[in-house]
């Protein structure tokens, strides 16, 4: 089984951070489920931690720390700020992958808008109080199906 | 409570259904679940239709065109052809519900596809042979959650 | 003194409602202050609406009507769905008023969100869960001086 | 309590002073608001410097020196000459929480525009006679409130 | 001698009062410098209102009036809101002449920043607390100069 | 007095002997007023030399190398070719002080083109046949103005 | 023989006069190099014309409008000012023929810019004091090869 | 006279040979004009080969080996495969000589288009089976013009 | 089965025989595999004249208006100039079917030149003379394919 | 014959072993089709390992290491990870070859989208299911042709 790697000269603009973690990774060659279920996180919420997009707690670091023999101290100075999203992804996305899920929001974006507003009122989902999943489904034929789950706050704007 | 409708002005590239169809959601006063009840399909494909990013059924035009009170060969002639997708939302988003769902993928791009990888191989997750639907969920203390769910085929990337 | 209009040719993307409410306005010899003193809100949310940037209640709509002398039944009409925001300002902006809003925004952003990461932990201030007010200073030389103040929920990042 | 650091790598158009503060603020685990106490202006002025946005008087670098125990004549070298302001955010910015600024002057811009032109005249708001803070509020349910207040001398156009 | 005119095809964000104005003009076969005598304002300032990008005053609007034989209610009507500055021309410009000035500002623009600064110090010169002209001048051999004169106030950086 | 400096680090795209030049003047202290003495040219074009936005002469090179004590081979060696001009400015310009000048060929771009085409007829001022300066004026209230003085040849549309 | 139209829905900027010259010269099946001939002028100056991209003479007008069979009172009308040039056509270039030409300045402009600065010095050529035709020639093959010349004043950047 | 150079650091696209050419046509004083005639080749080819914008023959390495005392071996392999064609200019250009080829085909591509058409048919002129020339003319008046003739082979577009 | 038609609200851009043919087509309700053979010409080719994006010979358009019960002379007028390609896409693609094209391009483009390049020699498939063709083949289980031909005559750059 | 090769400073954001088989290929002066052929896939696919397009299986990674000679641990760590695809061209392609294929999408986009949905329905040919060749024929007046074939899965959009 492959594991996801990082070629740092791709993605100049991630944190030192990113190279430090994915190093680590390939050496152990640990996974990002195994990764996730040693700190008790969901593993797009690990890997988001790798690309620079999550803030680890102190307890994350140090089990990251124990799990992938990175030094504390080092991970604790290059994770000791705040995340600066939004720097692995070039939009619009040139990888397929990203791609497709770009062109969700590009087609559905207006039907997702009027079925939460029909059900919710005027607001937005939040893409802050949120979280996320992955999960692998197989149907009777074989065929596997990917399924990711969005889960926001529903946030009305304010009357002022 | 208030239902989605289109300011046509607003919408210059949509095609010339949309007008049809959200003139007449109005005047019915139908909402887009009571509209997917009717043609018995997910309330997000409903709303395609509407925006014209997705094809229905012959069937499906029939049933709009008893429930919405517009003539059927009107709607057979606007809807006759496949859709051209993609020209509702201008990316990136300006609309603030729907911008939301763009910074998700920008921040978690590169994790989904790192997960993805890791549970299914070298491949993209379909946005074609796919579906979707919206919930809601109200949680203890009274907070409304919007949960989304996109489910895909896997493709795995052709070995030539 | 000078009241703000709209020159419809200028922003055709607004929707149809702007063109009514901007013609009574003018009609009325009205301005926001009035306007908002009138239907109980803030005079930046009484322009919002005017502009299809925020959803005004029934309450509101008919105190616009009677205001503006509009016929009820046409407000609810062009008011009855959701705002489709975003769409009255071309990015970057071209109005020079307007530009200096963005060059806060360039120049200062990190500062604000070192600042407020430092006060706050890792989150954002919200733009939904929010308002803002304009006020005018003079100081002792005469020199008058816009004060604008943004109010917005803090929401903390989710730990999933 | 996290501070806010900076990975110089993610920010290579910053000048070389950024990263000399920066290092000096994460050896003290100094917050702006300890900073800009000791030098006595505002923090989000202190975090403007830091990032290249602001220019220190002679005597803020002194006060600066001493604080973060970097050598004078290396600040004086790299705070010698004028900022180039606006390198530190691309826009549109990709960062969640200078996008919910950016947001703001997106849906709001005509508002506020309409509002201040029909309090002073026709002229514009400075960005630059100029001076912001940023302050915090809990409310009775223990919810936070951020607060940002822009302050800029109104500018009447010239007739010529 | 020919005269400036606008074709307004050319230019479908330009306002109302544009098309007017150089209707009258054409009709009238009067020139900038003509009209900015007769309304004692400089000749590009003439030139602005036509483009909408300047106020003009009461008085400017009763003299436009009656030199134009414009209807004083319908000049009043069109003119009665505040500039919507900075749709006339797309940038980067297309057109020859203006783009000469969009050049000189992308390869001398640091040079001013230098010299500038030296100058007066940390700020800008305004824009808007501004004045500009064009003189035409002959030299010895025939050549024909043009001379374009910028003078804006200098505004510091406030220290906040 | 703060002197113009420049952080190489933040003009990647400057030649190599804006550099040198600009490390020297630092070290000598000098301004670009006394840089242009020396050398008997306007400061701007001075300056336009640092920014490798002008062509020395030989006799320039030769007063620079004295003046700033660089050896002369090292000089003609790094200015020997032709300025690839246009590299210092990425447009549209972010600085603040650059972006006025930017916006004014913006609001004002089609009022100078109406003005000289009727002074001049159908042609452009020239960029290149082409001078300009900045003055400083105090008025009686002690403010300061900063004008600047663009003079370019007129160049008529050839008949072919 | 084909001859080139206008499909003027396709060029929704070009000038009123481009629609009317082109239906004219339809009706009456007359090639550029017929126009070009009666008027006096090149080939591609006429086409310019046609396209708004040159001034034509009171004299120009005058044989257009009797070649043409328009009324002289609605070309001078429509032709009175001075071209708004470049909005013809859209930068990149779709069109495949235009795009070619864009591709030989995006290939060889740096190696024009280096024979041109040896054979010259430091300038430029002039756009604007220019003249360009086409010229077929057809090898002894029989293969036809289109000739392009670009002919253009030199002008050396001044000294200041 | 002055000979064209390259600032390398101001072209990180180029390929590494352009460094190595430039550096010895610089040590040897060498014109492009020179070099043509030793290699037997245009002296635009010339340059576009230092660009990396044109495949040398064998026997070209060779004489240019020789003439600009190259290793053999180091030119081979720095030249041994195939042009990256259209990195040298980034469009659109911001350097003004090259500016102005662009804004020729900007205002004119649908001139020379139409009177292309008109000669050859319906196809395009080839910018690939292609050849380009830069002469020097000094008219009577002693001005001098520059002549650039770009002639490529007329493709019709293929039926099918 | 449906056919393909056009919502001319959608495509504003496109020539107005666009709207013509797709109109007579629907009424007609014949596919482009019909039209094709009516006319001998590939289908892609057949519906690329619909799109504007290819020049029908006069025997085309007869056949053309015969088919499709469309007055010869409305076609001839609408179709006797050339065609202005590229007006149909608007790149990056929104649609997802040609995005997959596009996709293709962006993944493959420097493999495909590397091929080439190698079984070539220096020089380009042409995309003028070139044809191209759609096949759909179904496999043993019942999976449909489809494959597109791309076939351009090899140009090899000049040498000059 | 040449070889198609890398020169990694024109291409930073290709993956680390773009380089490593580039320059292997180089000193053992093999072509895609000897590579391909040893290890079993299409040439362009062999040239999309190279570019970091396409993953290679671990029976690829063993074949390419013998054939090149490079250490068997450094291929696989360099290629253990997933693709990061589409960062090798970038739109709109600058080079010329590329292009072409860009201006074929440009071109008949719609034209493919109309015949692939009339043959098939409402879906897309896709890029991942996919494989593509490159042939070279030959015809009988001696002109060579590029034939590239893409042959993928038809996807009919989900219902749901």
């Amino acid at each position: 089984m492959s594991l996801a790697t990082l070629d740092a000269t791709q993605h100049p603009y991630l944190p030192a951070v990113s190279a430090t973690l994915f190093k680590a990774k390939a050496t152990k060659a640990l996974s990002f489920e195994q990764i996730a279920q040693h700190i008790g996180r969901n593993e797009v919420a690990a890997a988001a931690i790798f690309y620079g997009q999550a803030k680890p707690s102190a307890e994350d670091i140090e089990k990251l720390s124990s799990l992938l023999d990175i030094p504390l101290d080092i991970l604790n100075e290059q994770l000791s700020g705040f995340p600066d999203r939004g720097r692995s992804v070039e939009m619009p996305p040139k990888e397929p992958l990203i791609y497709r899920l770009y062109e969700i929001v590009q087609n559905y974006g207006y039907a997702y808008k009027a079925v939460l507003n029909e059900k919710f009122g005027d607001g937005i989902m939040s893409a802050i109080s949120f979280s996320t999943k992955v999960e692998k489904e197989t149907d009777s034929d074989g065929n596997n199906w990917a399924v990711i789950t969005l889960r926001g706050k529903w946030l009305p704007f304010s009357r002022f």
